[in-house]
């Protein structure tokens, strides 16, 4: 009679007891669910504010006769972006693969719940910087609606076609899937934790296209040899280098999509100490060769070196954050230097030096400096390479690490520079030179940005 | 014998399992509870960034003459904003509640503990929003003293009444409580997620009321027409417009007031798709008018977008978010000419439009576009509108909106004229017609906002 | 049989229940540890912002011609703060223990983890603010490489030293270890919450040290008088300390150290009704005693209050923390004119008052108003000060907190004394007369930030 008695309250006990222990569990999925929202979300609003960085930071360094234009194409930039990466880009993107090479559903967030919203607002504020990267490459002498034009093209297409390749998930995709011919070749996946291929050398080399199809600014070069054009606010410039140095806590720190795990952290600081190398290398190296330390080039090597390790961030050990931040920093002062000098482009901002070529050093980083998922500090990740970099003897990472950086440069300045000659044959993508030194605010806008000051004569 | 032993073990066994299971229960709602204070404290902070972006946008789109006076309006409305909505402004609006008008006690936050105080956070946050509204469309000619002893009756008793109606939870809160006679005359409760009426309605009406009151600065109208009075910093302008779109990540985003509410995703995917298209509605607007795109009311579209998805954002489809936003952008395009031409008054921000119009629009949308919680894609949802909207055949919740929207318009713009017209009474309201001429910087405070600078005359 | 089956049943599902309890238990202690890291990552970004902050309001309180230098300098002061704390400061402040003085070991960060790398980042992003300080403090006419290598020495050795006494936990640790004499001698240890001493009493009589050794300003003192040098740019400043004012949401409220202490609501309460009160009795003050409200005194007055509850902001009632911040604002005014008219210092930028003078309030503040931790509103708190305040009858505390004070102010003055006396005789400290006068951009950069700008005429 007890023992019927007890194995009854047993069993009720057991019943009850083992229910709770479920709804334990699935409280702390839900749980490590919403962190992970709380997390890209706030994450997400630090990128977002990185359009207040890139804006300040092109209005800065260039002239205030086209400040109204440079705020307006960097605002419609995102403004086009969000509706534009709605209706099209996630879905070229994140949408079911075809051929490993794009995405065909999900336009319009079809069927999507507050996961997908999740993951598109954390994208979303990704799509729209390549936008900004050639804006900035091709400010103060480029038409209005072609840049909007170009912008759309980018967002929709240009962007998440390279995007699916690496970071679709899609079996087949190009560079990262399992089953794609160029991923079976290396033996490992292309690696760009937080896109120094998908977003900075797309959008670098981009402008690269663009800037050789608009042409320099009048005054640029004289007799073949560049002219400094100084820009008219240096605080905005460095108030937008410090923004977007504080949006890169985001960008790559959100990049893990997961707010439980804790290789954000080693993210965060490999970030920041490559960021302050590259500062420091390029501050070295103006102050020795020309006696003074040169802010703008200064406020670039830090960019370059974020830029760098934007990739390799979740890779690799600190001191290598450090090298690859230091030698983002040469990078970054040899391009503008090989842009200005031996290809006489004309780029107001250093964009693609910044984004381009320290994008491609960060892609070839991974290939050298890579622990290896599962080796040393990276025993419990999940999201980093998978391969271990030249210097611990590995081969095949590095190889698909080239073959990546050669496909970024070879799509980004491709099908920009075809989008953008097809619009320069459609409407033109250059003002006319009266335009231009009469200043494209007054021309595309009808204001100044700064009415009451008074400005000292330019020559032009 | 091992009966009985397996007896003690098993008892002994589920008491320590039991307990563990309560005590996981425990920890997992006192993580729920601490994922909310973190999110509310980081949503909380990306509010109070607005007040920077509040002020840059009234600095940017004024004269230099009183920008010192502007940044010291602004920062005094966050300072006084903190102090009276501690001791007063939370009591009337989350006290006790007596006869669903007006709370009546925790004043100075009596008995306060950890959760009142994250609540109080991020209310405190939303309360000085108000007055930063009125500040902008009041700036160049108002009396310092005058506008922060308005301040002061704003953050203490005009906002909270309003607010105590539609938020207090009081279940005879005279919009949203079951047993108010207006509820139950509508079926269904007043919906304003995050603010269109409570917030900015609220301030955009109360703005017009003074503006009606202070009058027009000196030049605006020549012969009854408006003249252009340009503002001295357009980048100042966009960066507060910026900063002010990432605030609404934590405006918007933050009012679920619960970290683990998966709905903030949708909430802060149609806040973005909504403020862009208001901000391309407008500059399509302006281009096709004008042949020009206008920068700063296009960068009001955006500001429009986002005060008109400020109510519905948690309550409708991505594409009504689309809807409202244009129409959004199309309201504060319209309202800013019909204040100008057809009102006559002066409002050098556009205030009234973006903050007064774009949000009653922004009420009436819940009622035409709420898909109704528990319906669709909120099956799961806690906090949207109840009723669904007129499109999908509802006719409720579009009633109590109307409702809600006529008392903002009436306690806003009615309370506001009586508080400014005692002011005006008692000291005046409206500096000296030669003192607005020397700028407020020079009268009020003795300074200059930008020493060094040569300035071109400008006519008075 | 059917017993022998139950008890089989039973065993079993026992086991596996047990199993899941200790597995939610482990994922509980796992989101736990993840939700600090996600909170510290975002607390630690939001102070990183307060780089900005500093920049602009040390750039906007000074001449445009002495601009780009300022931006470099602050700029650089982050950027080697991050190297530096990396390879030397952490180890100092947190490596093992030698006889309660210094930390010994951890240098590069050898050997860290997850939870090192988020550890180190929340006080990374503390320890290039002392520096900051006393850039501003010492701005106008110190030699960059000079003030380059004190931001070296602090990072690596001045701030962290002092911070070891405080925040190592070491059992002997001098101001708070349970095992030192000091400690000992006053029963209770010294708090200092998140830095009113390590951070800002320490940057603030660096800074007292910096500017006496350097000198003042060509044209700060005629006849012994001080001569107002306007700065060229009031919205930066208060952009600038509105951003800060911000920072401190991240530097406060990520000082408890742990995502899941719901404490972090009190501290923000607390730290923003001091700031607000701070605000507002400059304001009054000024208003009064010249018939015009002061903006950028103002602002120094919010920025006191903030220092002032930095200290004690977890451990008294919202009214302490009002008369905390009103005492700080009257600190910091008198703190300014005791400098200018007794000291005969020149700080453009208040730094000294606000930050040291302030920040020494704050530290006595704790032991007048402290609670104690376990009594009243701290009934749960697990990091706050452990003794009661003066007005609760208790002495050790406010003991404690005296010995600290005079220590953060001896350390501080008497290091960086001789830290910067040595790099004056190595290399000089202060600009020549005819470089001062031309402008630190032209001399030190052979740059202008604002090229495009006619200025009036000033006086040398």
């Amino acid at each position: 009679m007890l023992l019927a008695l007890f194995v009854i309250f047993t069993a009720t006990t057991l019943t009850a007891s083992a229910a709770t222990v479920d709804e334990n569990a699935q409280a702390i999925a839900d749980l490590e669910t919403a962190l992970t929202f709380v997390w890209l979300l706030v994450a997400g609003a630090i990128v977002v504010l990185m359009h207040a960085g890139f804006s300040l930071v092109e209005v800065g360094l260039t002239r205030s006769k086209n400040t109204a234009n440079i705020l307006m194409k960097n605002f419609m930039t995102i403004c086009l972006g969000i509706l534009v990466y709605w209706a099209v880009g996630w879905g070229i993107m994140y949408g079911a693969d075809a051929a490993g090479l794009i995405g065909i559903d999900q336009f319009f967030l079809k069927g999507a719940d507050n996961a997908l919203w999740n993951s598109w607002w954390f994208q979303m504020v990704f799509a729209a910087t390549g936008a900004t990267i050639v804006s900035g490459a091709m400010a103060e002498r480029t038409d209005l609606k072609a840049y909007l034009i170009y912008t759309i093209a980018l967002v929709a297409f240009i962007y998440p076609v390279y995007g699916h390749w690496v970071w679709s998930g899609a079996d087949k995709a190009l560079l990262a899937g399992v089953e794609s011919p160029i991923v079976k070749f290396a033996g490992v996946g292309f690696h760009d934790f937080a896109g120094s291929g998908v977003v900075h050398s797309i959008g670098g080399y981009s402008a690269l296209a663009g800037v050789m199809l608009v042409g320099s600014r009048i005054g640029k070069f004289r007799n073949g040899k560049p002219v400094a054009i100084p820009g008219h606010n240096l605080t905005f410039a460095f108030l937008g280098t410090l923004i977007l140095a504080v949006g890169w806590i985001g960008f790559n720190g959100g990049s893990t999509l997961d707010g439980n795990d804790a290789y954000m952290n080693l993210v965060i600081v490999n970030t920041f100490i490559s960021a302050a190398a590259g500062a420091v290398a390029v501050m070295l190296i103006t102050w020795i060769k020309t006696g003074k330390p040169d802010p703008s080039l200064t406020a670039n090597g830090l960019l370059a070196g974020l830029v760098a390790i934007t990739a390799p961030c979740g890779s690799v050990n600190n001191w290598a954050a450090l090298v690859i931040g230091l030698v983002g920093g040469i990078v970054v002062y040899k391009g503008v230097m090989f842009n200005e000098n031996v290809l006489k482009v004309d780029d107001p901002v250093g964009a693609i030096a910044v984004h381009g070529y320290a994008g491609s050093w960060g892609l070839l980083a991974v290939g050298i400096f890579s622990i290896g998922m599962g080796n040393g500090i990276l025993s419990d990740a999940v999201y980093a390479a998978e391969g271990v970099g030249l210097i611990y003897g590995g081969y095949g990472q590095f190889v698909i690490q080239v073959i990546g950086m050669v496909l970024s440069i070879a799509w980004g300045f491709g099908i920009s520079y075809i989008v953008f000659k097809i619009i320069d044959l459609a409407i033109g993508i250059r003002v006319s030179a009266g335009d231009e030194i009469a200043g494209l605010d007054q021309v595309e806008h009808g204001i100044r940005a700064y009415p009451e000051y008074v400005l000292s004569r330019e020559e032009a």
